[in-house]
């Protein structure tokens, strides 16, 4: 006779990789076995990462998304928004150039009676970060504790404030391994990452702004769409509200790119009637989706609930939110009046004048981004300072004609050397052609 | 005038790591910031499990493979050989069960006029290995200082030491990390490891034993072989004579399977002319491979050099021999006289009977190596101590008939409970058909 079969021993970290490494699901118990043990330490830092790249190889199941997702959101704290009176909003952008769009979108819902509250991360690489441009705010405090953060929230209708550590910890320790080790790139862990994230954050509807191109984590519509689907799919899951945009970011969404820069740009738009902005549209698709969802439950009221934040955008409302906003954060609130007067400038303006006449055909968002970050505005590493100041200023995007020796952008450095050159190298990746012009569409996809 | 392009920049780990999961191929100065980056610190154990699980999953080149080689080779001492008089010899098996090829092969080899120096490893999971098996032999030292190895080999003809950290250490840190990453099974990983191992020996003819089948690395022909003309290809990239032969491993190659019980059996063996035992065909056919390519720089006289192998073998040369390294390295030469008189001997044998009449059909190399582990005679993990004493003696192998109640083996245990569960274990493991009998072959291809 063998031996009686003896009880399953507790799931082996090398095993599971194995498993992974094969091409195998694993079980919200077994990934709770891998992502547990590297926070306790008994999973160590090489299985965890051989883990992760096997899953980005091999692919994660949608299910494995899910359970990834709820293990990362019950690894810390989860933020109670049940004392606020309105239906609760949140708002994730997954990452984009001169994308300036809460700044837009947070005032908006607020003015149509939502309350958002979004915790945000700082910029990283070409892609700016909302708290690195409200800091640009003289006075402006984004390290919120959680009652002046339902406060805010409660007065104004919406406020912005830091993410903490103790939100979703596991994320944090497996998103700092996966920068490094190359495991960035997995639809799966990236929806986990984010769904978690604005899972903890508590509020009842997400509108997520998955960003498609050059300038995007990914570059193909098709590739953002499956990820936005992934995304709403986790959300509704866990019992939120949930919708998805995916927009274009070939070019950089508005003309300001650099802190201060897109601050002003926020405050000009929303000081006259919505313009043809590209980023006043993107902003109004996003809120108007994530306001008729908050509201409906469904997306059959957007046209309706667009013309109705177009109207309040026009009666100048938003505006009056932002600075509400602003001053609840102990910022200066005249940035709403005179942008120029408060946020700090840089020291050198120089034009990037237009190599030759023809139509812009191209203006890599990526690289306009680099540029950017090249001159301060950006940070190459966690913890980096950034210069509020500096930045591009557009003049002209895709589809625009222009004439030899016009200004592309305004150019603002912390030096004449500095500015030269990346006044050079942007009239060097800007692509003039001699096509037709016109412009081209920014909401490519709505996910629910 | 954009900026003059810099010096590019040193390669960064997590940049090589991308090119890797994209299916990209390194060379040998960025392998080399990788692998020397993991040992100074600079590359994480994060960055350098991510890039092994890619390589395990996009795969190495063979240049990747050689480079790897290199780099492992050079991150330690190696051993100068040029002092011994006669070709030198090493001889490496990737593992089997009930594999004592090693304590044949070597006095076999210097009784040919070869020197054989042998760095060897301790036996993991269900394979043996080669040091706890000399280790059963009273008073026999492994850990033995350059010096001492030369000294023996010169006098001797062959020795036996336990490989030392100031070997490859490079090749050290990686087996430990791939060993818990799930990163074990790669051509090109398992090759560098191997022939790094080999080159920093020293020997200038390289005989290595590639097993196939359910009990290794490798279970098909066709990957062992693969395996092999990798190892053949960086031995001669490397200026070395090099030859490979690939050997089943899908039942036990020899009738012992225990430390002491597999030192008996090559005592057993030696102490009289070679019978047809396929453990004794497989050490004849690996030494013969390698005094003909150490002689010769070719096999063509292979036949003959066996034939004069067989010979030696039966005048009690290679016995003499075996008995002369024993002493040498501090151990009882009695054990060649009587194995029984001078190695342990466990408390209890029992036999395991045959459930059924029939033919052997199959002997699962694998688990009957995890039985002599869970007996005592290997380990699970490094640095666990072994029972010398423990393991099994086969009666039978595939191929030959059994009436019921023969028995299959005598498990060799410390106590009666531990021999009864393997003897059930083992009787129901493996299969009695109906079919005819008939020996099957062990050398299943020989790589040049």
């Amino acid at each position: 006779m063998a031996a009686p079969p003896a009880a399953p021993p507790p799931a082996r970290a090398v095993d599971l990789i194995g498993r992974k490494r094969d091409g195998g699901e694993l079980r919200e118990d077994e990934l709770a076995v891998l992502v547990g043990g590297y926070l306790d330490g008994s999973v160590g830092e090489g299985q965890m990462a051989a883990f992760l790249m096997a899953g980005v190889l091999r692919g994660f199941s949608d299910d494995e998304a899910l359970a990834l997702t709820r293990i990362l959101e019950g690894s810390g704290e989860v933020l109670d928004l049940s004392a606020l009176a309105g239906p609760t909003l949140d708002k994730h952008s997954t990452g984009g150039v001169g994308d300036a769009t809460t700044l837009l979108v947070a005032p908006l819902c607020a003015a149509a009676g939502a309350q958002l509250v979004k915790l945000s991360g700082r910029g990283l690489g070409h892609t700016g970060g909302t708290l690195d441009k409200l800091e640009s705010i003289p006075g402006l405090r984004v390290d919120l504790a959680e009652d002046e953060l339902l406060r805010i929230a409660g007065e104004v209708g919406c406020v912005v404030g830091a993410q903490t550590d103790r939100l979703v910890p596991a994320d944090k320790a497996l998103y700092a391994l996966r920068d490094v080790t190359g495991t960035v790139a997995s639809r799966a862990l990236i929806a986990s990452s984010v769904m978690s994230k604005k899972l903890a954050s508590g509020a009842g509807t997400i509108v997520l702004d998955v960003k498609a191109g050059d300038g995007a984590f990914l570059p193909t519509g098709a590739e953002a769409a499956d990820l936005a689907r992934l995304c709403v799919r986790i959300g509704i899951a866990a019992g939120r509200r949930c919708v998805a945009l995916v927009t274009a970011m070939d070019q950089p969404l508005g003309r300001g790119i650099g802190n201060a820069l897109e601050v002003a740009e926020a405050v000009r738009l929303l000081s006259a009637p919505p313009s043809g902005s590209r980023l006043a549209g993107v902003a109004l698709d996003l809120a108007a989706h994530g306001v008729a969802v908050a509201r409906h439950g469904d997306v059959r009221t957007v046209a309706a609930v667009r013309r109705e934040l177009e109207r309040r955008w026009g009666e100048g409302e938003a505006l009056e939110r932002l600075r509400a906003m602003v001053a609840a954060q102990g910022g200066d609130p005249r940035v709403c009046d005179d942008p120029a007067a408060v946020l700090p400038a840089a020291p050198v303006v120089l034009p990037a004048p237009a190599p030759r006449a023809g139509t812009v055909t191209a203006l890599p968002a990526r690289r306009v981004g680099e540029l950017a970050a090249a001159l301060g505005a950006g940070r190459a590493r966690k913890g980096d300072a950034v210069d509020p100041a500096v930045g591009l200023d557009l003049a002209v995007e895709v589809g625009d004609a222009v004439e030899a020796g016009q200004p592309l952008a305004m150019v603002h450095a912390r030096d004449r050397g500095a500015a030269e050159r990346v006044a050079a190298e942007l009239a060097a990746l800007l692509r003039i052609g001699d096509g037709p012009g016109g412009a081209v569409p920014d909401l490519l996809d709505v996910i629910r």
